[in-house]
């Protein structure tokens, strides 16, 4: 499958590293078409000289192209945000996961029905969720 | 106006402070349908009793009711950019702002030409480009 992958960048790149990890897992099986999310650097985007509008074109295209989304929401992004929205209304599958500890995910993600949305308390229980969640897509 | 006000909640409440004051000035001269965002609680909707089905429905049904979305964006939150995203596909104008010391906006926001984006430098300014903002509408 082309998989969308959605995690933090300007809002955030504490979790850089875990993106980075389920990012290579992922590509075991699968195409990983935002790749960059999970770059070593704070800004991977700007760093290759993309304006924004360039950036939103690209993720928007690779939105549309995607089979699936995958998103590790423990940082708040107002792009993951967008995204997770912007993938509803193009029928895109939405898998969203978080760790438990980081406190409650938004009520405009686990209220809304259309998410499929797993919690999780270790690296190997995100792991075996989001491989649970795509062999049930 | 009708205005749906979009500030963070569970991404984290370091502005709730200045939503109230901003939700405040708007309802001078308008209908602030959100509120509660600018309670001085952690989690305000929680407080109610709602679930976050609940919470998720009123808010969806303010979205489709407002004549506008006013958005405080300086704290990354995953349920604002969502509601930035449904509100672009309700055909909702959307006029977002940011306090500029606090790093980039997400390009998925400031690449997308849709939105109305004002960043600020004192509180001051913040108000005087809201009301400019709606007195273009």
């Amino acid at each position: 499958m082309k998989l969308y992958f959605a995690g933090s960048i300007r809002g955030g790149r504490a979790d850089a590293a875990l993106y980075a990890r389920l990012i290579a897992h992922l590509k075991e099986r699968h195409r990983v078409l935002t790749e960059h999310v999970g770059a070593p650097s704070a800004f991977p985007t700007v760093e290759t000289g993309m304006t924004d509008g360039d950036i939103w074109r690209q993720d928007m295209a690779w939105l549309r192209e995607s089979d699936a989304v995958i998103a590790e929401c423990s940082t708040p992004s107002l792009g993951v945000g967008y995204e997770l929205a912007m993938a509803q209304t193009l029928g895109k599958p939405v898998c969203i996961f978080y760790d438990v500890a980081r406190g409650p995910l938004s009520a405009m993600l686990t209220g809304d029905p259309y998410y499929r949305i797993r919690p999780y308390d270790s690296e190997a229980a995100l792991f075996a969720a989001v491989d649970a969640a795509l062999e049930a897509l």
